[in-house]
């Protein structure tokens, strides 16, 4: 059985990946990420290794020496160092699980392995079931992005029966616009035992109104506090407050989306912001394919 | 300039078109349909010939005897009557907004052409631009339902300079889940001077949460007084009683949409809940292509 | 029964609806432009109202002016008039099917009527065979285009049957890549009863050695030589001078594809080649929606 | 510089990966596999670890462990192996054709990172290039899918400037219907010194038409010897006898796209023709997620 957890509060930043000028991780600097997301952000729960974070493409050595450097550096300071461990390959997504388990997070998390397109219910439930089976004592999240993974199946239908498969199953990242799949979640959600995070962060308070019980995104990298205060505004009732803080930070994202809003951008705006160099990227560029990093934006560099 | 307008309130029923068994129009039951919608569902706001009507799928004159006959029958009764009017055919448009204006229809609306997918913006609002002169002294709705029209323009787009081009524009009917473009409708209806109508039922709650002022869609033929009620509730700042009806509404959605959730499954539920035959319908056909129009199924017959 | 029919042969133009710059139909250049097609393209054949033509987006009055205009002026000229009829109301089709029977078309087209997407086999054929049933003297041609409807019944599966639905069906438009299902609608063409008319110009080649009968096209308003020469090429077994004509047109296609590849495209390139002035259009613009008509670009204008 | 290479004649399998009831990879049977592809089949050269091989869903140490073996039992059988070494992460792509070239394999391919779908030109050749680099002695493939993939960048823009880049780029594997695209790389292809693979078994004869060199597919390990018939009447010039066996192989294929197309039913079809047990799969279930693979059904086990 698992330890009793720590309550989840405020939004969880799905973390970059630093990465040195010629491409290979840059474990140097998450020290400073750590402090940067508390200290500036009021972020005190990361998501690492997800999309954000490249997880996919970076090799399974790299994904462990990043996990462990951020429950390192992330002892007594975070609260929830929640490690995406999800692959293609079955066998890596187990071990990285495993190892998420030995080093000490507080959770994993497990994307649909998405080249194949045509995966059925029972197939991912038993992936899921074998990779979290890794770490029998720590949480387990399902991460379901369809528009990403292209994998359609309503997150609804594989939380029926979800907590027999997997006793260790505790939540959703829920990355999709989809919110009549998201509200069948939200009342299958009926004893509060599950925790339901949303992750299309530009309409979190639709999330929220709908049931949403935090949020989980890469924007709270860098517009942490107003989500914090919109949270905390939507708690109280404050309903038009709330709206206030979305209409805001949709004006932001909105700002970027028109830039690209890939995975280079959002390391652009925190480089910029935290003075903490995340490594090359290129307005514009979306995604950074390691070999081909340009050199970055003079405009956007810190 | 237009008259005085009645204050738009509750939820808008897309209305379905009668048919005889032969696929003929059926204009004989609408005045028992206006009561049903008052008496049995507390709707006084109808919005006839759009894609639940089956507007587009009707020859202009059909189109025109239907305006007619709610226009009529309404009377008195309904508070109001909006037409579509929009047509694949710029003329035919332009004829069917006349004859709306002329009958003493209380607004017209217009939905993007869709069979050619590489649609401009400016030639988007040329074409309303268009249609609306020809109805000059009645409120003008945008219908924006890009999963249907495959046209991706976004509505905020849209609504940048749509007051100069067309004088009468009032509001949007919004059927679409993207909620970042409809937050930044909301943002340039910063005077409440447009009507922003959410059209995708089963998360009406997400778009009052980010500012929605009321609700189009054919779910309200039949759960009209369940989502007038969730428009109360919220209008109080009862977000969870809203929450209850969002969910509960849900449900139901959720059982239609197994079926096919199409126009055929919505006269089939009117027709058994009304008791007035809304014509040849067979659940799990989605659309009538009227020459084809099989026997009822017996099991949802009124 | 139908009259004895001539031999379809070499390439069938879709022609563009020329318009006069206040964005009316321009009948008075239709003679010439039957005139062009057969002197400077060596094109004797038309399918008019079709994508190309607009015909979706002209008023019933219009197609029928049109319909009458190009049998008119075609008359001893022309070998093959085929009238599409195709529209999203099942009574319009009807009524411009019986209309192009009237007049003395050559055959007539229906497209799947597309704006509800969830149409069914059966639905589909009791339409064609209502709208076909008006035209009883006249052959048939089913026009398969899913890439533009996004309705995605295989043509093979429509075949089953659909003679002794459609007595008088004759062939196929096969507007599409799928050439499994291609393929396969040649299988049932054993006897050589049906026309199979291939509607990808840019890869007809393809499409021949699959076994298409014909080929019907926007390109070939400008084009028609070069694809006529091909078919004999084809015909004659040069399956290597077929291929330079093939890679000829293709960069030719190409290019106009990186210009939109739209009906104002193809407008301003007949204008250009023809010296008839087909109307408003404006290289990058696709789609002329009429009302919003700009200047010409000098650069393309005749 | 690359060693004289033997010329690449007939089909080429992509290979299934052989596993053992409990989902481990089964190296024991890849030699009984090598003989019935050469017996059985007549097909000499494999593409493993590609999509049917699963490569993507396999680790990194199982791709090592299959692409020795089949270069192992394949030496002086087949006469090309071409190992693909595409990944999400470039580290690990890396290491695969690093390896792939230490155990003397006759070619590597590498597939488009697709878990981003924003991947510009410029950093997917990058990334192919650095991948390249690290088996400077033997040919490199692209390998083209953008059906699966979702990137969308046209393979002939690729090929400009590709050999610049990659010097030991030899040829595309492009599995795609758009014959356009496919056209203009046949255009590129003036001096005949690239290899152009058709992937989409189901139209091969189209291509051949355009300009293919050669086939890549899933169905060359059932149907290899109609299909090395096909290529052999083309090269002929009997197009009439290629018709006939394209006409018979897409009933084939079309039959088995009933049941699902997939992998699974690929190894089903395979186990029953050559008597391998290619291990746990099931009709109609596409994809062996490997932890959920449930018992083969009787009906096609051999």
């Amino acid at each position: 059985s698992m330890a009793a957890q720590k309550k989840l509060q405020g939004v969880v930043a799905a973390t970059v990946t630093p990465m040195t000028p010629d491409g290979e991780i840059n474990l140097s600097v998450i020290g400073q990420y750590v402090d940067y997301l508390i200290n500036e952000q009021g972020v005190k729960n990361v998501f690492v290794n997800g999309t954000t974070g490249e997880g996919l493409s970076l090799s399974v050595q790299e994904r462990k020496q990043l996990a462990e450097e951020w429950v390192t550096k992330g002892k007594d300071k975070l609260d929830y160092v929640i490690i995406h461990v999800g692959a293609l390959s079955l066998p890596e997504a187990r071990g990285l699980a495993k190892h998420a388990a030995e080093i000490g997070a507080d959770g994993i998390a497990v994307i649909t392995p998405s080249f194949f397109k045509q995966v059925k219910k029972d197939a991912l439930v038993a992936f899921l079931r074998d990779v979290a089976s890794e770490a029998p004592g720590i949480p387990f999240y399902y991460y379901h992005i369809p528009p990403l993974t292209g994998i359609k199946i309503p997150a609804k239908e594989l939380l029926d029966g979800m907590i027999e498969q997997i006793p260790t199953f505790k939540g959703v990242k829920f990355s999709d616009k989809d919110l009549l799949d998201f509200g069948q979640c939200v009342k299958k959600n009926d004893r509060g035992q599950f925790v339901l995070l949303y992750g299309v962060d530009e309409q979190l308070l639709a999330a929220l109104a709908m049931g949403a019980t935090g949020a989980v995104g890469s924007t709270y990298n860098y517009l942490g506090k107003a989500n914090n205060s919109m949270l905390e505004a939507f708690a109280k009732g404050d309903l038009s407050l709330a709206q206030k803080y979305q209409c805001s930070t949709q004006e932001v994202i909105s700002f970027f989306m028109a830039q690209g809003f890939g995975v280079a951008e959002t390391k652009a705006i925190v480089t910029l912001l935290s003075g903490i160099p995340m490594g090359p990227h290129d307005f514009h560029s979306q995604v950074p394919l390691r070999s081909s990093l340009p050199v970055s934006n003079p405009n956007w560099r810190a």
